[in-house]
């Protein structure tokens, strides 16, 4: 085994501590941090850019072998205590291993559209765990792309642990001027719905999402701003028989993809 | 404003962390806890008994003029210090706002089970936040009634929390015995569909869900038991074009609820 990494003033130790809580840091180094034996084999195993694996002991034994298969050539490794690895997590019962990773190239609303295609777009969304457990739920059910506008960051530690690794599979495009994600979508030909809770919407039931689609969700409180649900093409919504609040935005978002992708 | 409780020896302040904490005093006392404004004023508003409102001097002064209109002939209220209010919160901004609310008599399946009634089966569902949206998400889509089977405490304070007051609302059975559950379902007339992911299933899109439905939902990490999805009437499977491990056991449940409601 490697030298085994006991201070809490690593360099190392204390880049991933700033990374985990620091958007600021994350734009500046340009990198992102991973927690999990899962996302951080998801991401070894798209080649998503891994420069740094930290393993507390106890996972070097455990995972060792079968993590140090993987093309390791870019990326460094270190064992730090169990102890260490218990301060730097972000869970009650951490497996003990971590890495950094580079954020890609943020790609934009052209990059990703293609004719035909269905997009979710997350405007103004700020729960990371929503955020996270929408891309994933994109990704299950075959939505081609996620773009995101004015919500939280995609590299937080949360929303990446809530994609549970589907962050390296979605095309995801973020765009935050709301003039340009229109004509991005306009260019695309993409038909835009709004999703609202707006008693004179069109019902989901009744609406057609052949062609290019894109389906905007509102933030979890306040929905979408009033001007953005009417520069779309058409406000939708969700039939609801029960309470009207109960449908929290996760919720919504997966049911519309449900219909899209059908 | 009543006397202000500081000590966190108060027999009050006591039983309301022993209820939080563990079901075992749950039971005991036939009790459990609520927190936040909304849900109280839901508890209030759905008469769903409440025994003691416990609020902090901050929750007193800017929300108990509202919360003491509500009818509290049965209800006693102590007003306890900030300080106390942040020991006994789960939540990291407190608004100060506690109860203890009786726990209804359990019903059973056949008290809530009507021809033509759309249900949902939990079966061995083990993460409150799940279920808690579980049984928000049939409330705002107008499922007849949840049914819980092998899974976690329905009045743990995570559940409670995350139906959002929905648990006011909805029917909700409980039946651990898989083969009273079985005979109920068949004594309500009943089709049972087990949500599973195997591929020889029936796509969701396939079905007719007409008539009297039971949907089951198995487990977050291993699904239902294999003895469990043969002994209904039908395995029903959501088409998933990406990752197959990307659709979590509430959004799943979503998507069939929806289907279920159409």
């Amino acid at each position: 085994m490697e030298n085994i990494i006991t201070s809490k003033d690593n360099p190392t130790v204390k880049l991933y501590q700033k990374l985990s809580s620091s958007k600021k840091e994350r734009l500046q180094y340009g990198l992102f941090v991973l927690e999990g034996l899962r996302i951080v084999e998801d991401a070894l195993k798209e080649e998503s850019g891994i420069t740094q694996l930290i393993l507390t002991e106890k996972a070097y034994e455990r995972y060792g072998e079968e993590l140090l298969q993987a093309d390791l050539r870019n990326t460094r490794t270190i064992v730090i205590s169990n102890e260490l690895g218990n301060r730097i997590s972000s869970t009650d019962s951490p497996q003990g291993v971590f890495a950094m990773c580079r954020i890609p190239v943020q790609r934009k609303v052209s990059d990703i559209t293609v004719s035909g295609g269905k997009y979710l777009v997350l405007f103004g969304l700020q729960d990371p765990g929503n955020v996270g457990m929408m891309i994933r739920t994109a990704d299950a059910l075959g939505i081609s792309g996620v773009i995101m506008s004015g919500s939280c960051d995609l590299y937080s530690p949360k929303v990446i642990r809530s994609t549970m690794g589907s962050v390296f599979r979605m095309k995801i495009a973020v765009e935050n001027d709301a003039e340009m994600l229109f004509e991005a979508l306009k260019q695309a030909g993409a038909v835009t719905s709004a999703a609202v809770i707006d008693k004179d919407a069109v019902p989901v039931t009744d609406c057609s999402f052949e062609g290019t689609q894109a389906v905007f969700i509102g933030n979890e409180g306040n929905g979408l701003p009033a001007e953005i649900a009417q520069r779309c093409s058409r406000r939708v919504i969700i039939p609801m028989h029960g309470n009207i609040n109960s449908l929290n935005a996760a919720m919504a978002a997966g049911i519309l993809m449900w219909e899209l992708s059908k």
